[in-house]
């Protein structure tokens, strides 16, 4: 019976509501208010959940919603920041802003599979995985807090820190490259001292220091060494700005 | 110099603020805050309107914004509605209701191309100018007053009276032949009583009225003889329900 048990336990770390509740706060900035909507939008199908009126309880619908909801506002972010644009660029800008690698980066930054509950091995899916998640924890976000809170969320925790127009346009196509080719320009010494560094997470993280003469000018850590230096130098470039 | 004016005059009827801010409140209950933004809404860009900093202004960005909006206020609709309905089911259902011709019926139904301003006559655009213009209303609605409003009219212009489930998962493919067939069956006659009434309408419309057994059950006005007989059936199906 123990046997039998064990096989059917969930394959991912169980966490309590008061673990869940906290690590939503951590990542939203929101306390959640029903914590069921979160549960849901972390449960797997494969854990063959129903719901009060037996549905099939997953994070699938949510990230059916999630995904209309974070296109709204992102329709809405890229209308106020180029007025410039026609609807061709607007569309093709949020395609780029929601597109599926943007959304995977975002999920696997957040760390959103620790939280995944499933009977699947988390190593066995795709990358996708990240990027669904992503979008069923903002379908949550939006049910739980309503429109104007979820976009509050999307745009400190999404917009900020991850989209850059310029970058999105092909105008800027690696920080790194303009980073090194100004410490050239000004005789600069630089040094991206980049290390493992993967603490308790399941998955490998790299973190980065980048000096500038000597003098740490930015840090950042993220799954590859690649994507941390970029990082890196995307903050520094923007530390420097009025420097370039 | 007057021949040169007249070339160039807007070839749509000119409507003033006033009118405008009218025709907005019958179409969507809600009286406008910032006229300026349905003013854009209905602007083609044949117009060569620009805006205040030398942007070019045409109802083709808030088309952008409210194709967004209406798809995330659809998501929610579905949502809440099917709570049967995986992700897949959610996203057919979704792409039918804000289909092409669904708006393009939507907009004409609204009447909206008599406000559209332009200097190509509105007989040589296509049939996609009625959703286009209906989804530039929606976007000029969701500025002026926000989500949870914009959500509202949505929901009670558009849902109500547009959106039925059945019909769009294809259990019910006619209303007009449901009724007639129920009539057969309980031996009852009925008569759709179709006649033309185009009113002050620039564009032709039908009228109906659906007695059965000499009592008005239901009336109906379309752009169609076929849409208004379809509206009246469904008005009928409805207001007869518990006894099919």
């Amino acid at each position: 019976m123990n046997r039998i048990r064990k096989i059917f336990k969930s394959r991912s770390t169980v966490h309590t509501n008061e673990e869940l509740s906290s690590a939503i706060k951590n990542i939203t900035g929101l306390k959640p208010k029903d914590i069921c909507l979160y549960e849901t939008a972390f449960t797997h199908k494969s854990m063959g959940l129903k719901t009060d009126v037996g549905f099939p309880q997953s994070y699938e619908r949510l990230e059916f919603l999630g995904d209309a909801i974070l296109g709204a506002v992102i329709a809405e972010y890229i209308f106020n920041e180029v007025p410039s644009g026609d609807e061709g660029y607007l569309t093709k800008m949020r395609s780029k802003i929601v597109s599926r690698e943007h959304l995977n980066e975002l999920g696997q930054d957040f760390g959103l599979i620790k939280y995944a509950k499933t009977q699947v091995p988390t190593r066995n899916f795709g990358a996708n995985i990240h990027g669904n998640l992503f979008e069923a924890l903002v379908g949550a976000v939006y049910l739980d807090r309503g429109y104007v809170t979820c976009k509050k969320f999307i745009c400190k925790k999404v917009v900020v820190p991850y989209v850059d127009i310029e970058k999105l346009e092909g105008k800027v196509i690696s920080y790194k490259s303009l980073l090194i080719e100004w410490c050239q320009k000004h005789k600069k010494k630089f040094d991206y001292n980049t290390y493992e560094d993967s603490g308790a997470d399941d998955v490998k993280h790299f973190s980065v220091k980048l000096t500038i003469d000597k003098k740490v000018i930015s840090k950042a850590r993220a799954t590859s060494k690649k994507k941390a230096e970029e990082k890196a130098s995307k903050r520094a470039y923007f530390a420097l700005q009025d420097k370039f």
